[in-house]
């Protein structure tokens, strides 16, 4: 195991803005590949799902897990919490699929006031941005671990609870950065019209530039392909021309309304552990098939894993 | 129209190996969007499909269009020259949709040396690797374009005849980059193992990682979506499990083989043209729905576009 970068790792953003970034691993001589790290891992690397803040979306094609993000847009979590619970998607669709770019899901009357859907109790109609939180925020209770690889979207990235987090020491702000598999939240014009009703996932190369100008509010964890390889939309920016075109949702619930029975059993790998290091190292440094290692790696270059709960050890009889 | 630009644009990749690199345009007052820049753009700025350089690749679901480079990839053009010409791919199938990767191309028999598909007439079973090439290659003859943006994949980056490139003084080495909708020739252990028999499309994050590891022998100017929309195989790696789920390829003809009248009439916009700085810079420093600007883009944040030709103008009478 590798264990140069995790002293390194565990600096996070708290430092200052002259500080030096953290250098990356050296090429080892006999790189190991994903899988042999993966199957290495031990328990303590993984988590599981926060019922509490995952959302479970049903299409006909099959599931969608999306994991919130709520360090990084509170009132935005809240908001799809209380949306989840009163069903506000339930029977709604997919409107919007534009090639290298998103899939977008919500009302398609929501600008008919006759027609629109009626938030569920609870839910808020109107929310503050969610852009960016303060860089003390994501520091080590969020057990930011920064890239040591530079880039030239952020003066600084890394990982924080699973998410790809950009941040700028000279504005002090930190913020989700758009990468594959990525969700936010729509807005129109002003910059406080989101509320979570509309969301979107990045299906494309990443949208570096929408970030700061929209809340991210979580990522895809499963079922990404059920969203990206949709049919694109002819509309302008993608949208559906015709109804019959759209995709429907058949219901969306946060995890904690689903029977525990029938939860997706799933784990998520903590990307603060020495594992996500080594992956990422494996990311640039290859062996096997590639004769060349590119040596650097950004943000979105890698997803976080997830593998199936493994199946509880034995108790000892007493 | 912003011109600071350009004189640094033509220096190309030329200079050496510690030469600064150019220095964007400053943020102008109220950025243009992409469609007023188009709108505007000289019909000298747009150039037409090369017949001899330019693959057609009917699916049921519609046409994708390939362009070839030939400046990067001499041997595995002439290659494809010759396969479309002998029919090879007519009646092959879409083997493979790894999501967020590669939809993959070819004969699903390649490996039964009884029923794999024959090469035509010309094609050659083998051919050297073409993973890069010397950098003056890529100088003034391919109108270089040099990004003053800087990135952590390649120490110099800027388009050349439509394509994104990386490059690096110190090894004296051009190479394309693997950016969405770059088309590459799969390849086995060996590194001088593809003949471009089969075809990938990158349908997702920019995968830099595989750039000087396998040869890269164009783009797709039409159609992304008809490669980017399938389902995703279940298989390792993305492979259909079942003959059945893979996507058939009615034929793949070279476009100087297709009668003149049934052509596509399409053009594509010149990456050494001011109408393509201005559209990078539009990306930079956005306007209207935006509140931030990245400041910033890499080679694989704009696409570079196509448009029908436009009619050609009247004749005045003799």
């Amino acid at each position: 195991m590798k264990t140069a970068l995790l002293p390194l790792a565990l600096a996070g953003l708290l430092a200052t803005a002259a500080a030096a970034p953290p250098k990356p691993a050296a090429q080892p001589a006999s790189p190991k590949t994903a899988q042999q790290i993966l199957a290495g891992s031990p328990a303590t690397d993984w988590r599981d799902l926060d019922p509490e803040n995952t959302l479970l979306m049903e299409l006909a094609s099959g599931q969608v897990i999306i994991e919130l993000a709520p360090r990084f847009a509170p009132a935005h979590a809240a908001n799809l919490r209380a949306l989840a619970r009163g069903g506000y998607w339930n029977g709604l669709a997919i409107l919007r699929v534009q090639d290298n770019f998103v899939t977008q899901w919500g009302d398609p009357d929501s600008e008919d006031a006759a027609k629109a859907r009626l938030l569920p109790a609870g839910a808020q109609q109107k929310l503050p941005a969610e852009f960016s939180v303060p860089i003390d925020r994501v520091g080590k209770a969020a057990r930011f671990t920064r890239l040591p690889d530079v880039e030239g979207w952020a003066p600084r990235t890394g990982f924080a609870e699973g998410f790809p987090v950009a941040a700028n020491p000279k504005t002090g702000q930190a913020w989700l950065a758009h990468c594959y598999g990525m969700v936010g939240a729509g807005r129109s014009d002003a910059i406080d019209s989101s509320n979570g009703t509309e969301l979107y996932a990045v299906i494309g190369q990443a949208p570096r530039g929408l970030d700061l100008n929209i809340t991210l509010v979580g990522h895809v964890l499963k079922g990404m392909e059920l969203l990206s390889a949709l049919p694109r939309g002819t509309g302008a920016m993608g949208f559906y021309d015709k109804p019959e075109q759209r995709t429907g949702i058949q219901r969306v619930r946060l995890l904690a309304d689903v029977p525990p029975a029938e939860r997706p059993a799933l784990q998520v790998l903590r990307t603060e552990s020495a594992t996500w290091t080594q992956l990422l190292d494996a990311r640039r440094y290859r062996g096997g098939w590639f004769v060349h290692s590119p040596g650097y790696i950004d943000i979105c270059s890698a997803t976080v894993p997830t593998r199936p709960t493994p199946p509880a050890p034995a108790q000892a009889p007493k």
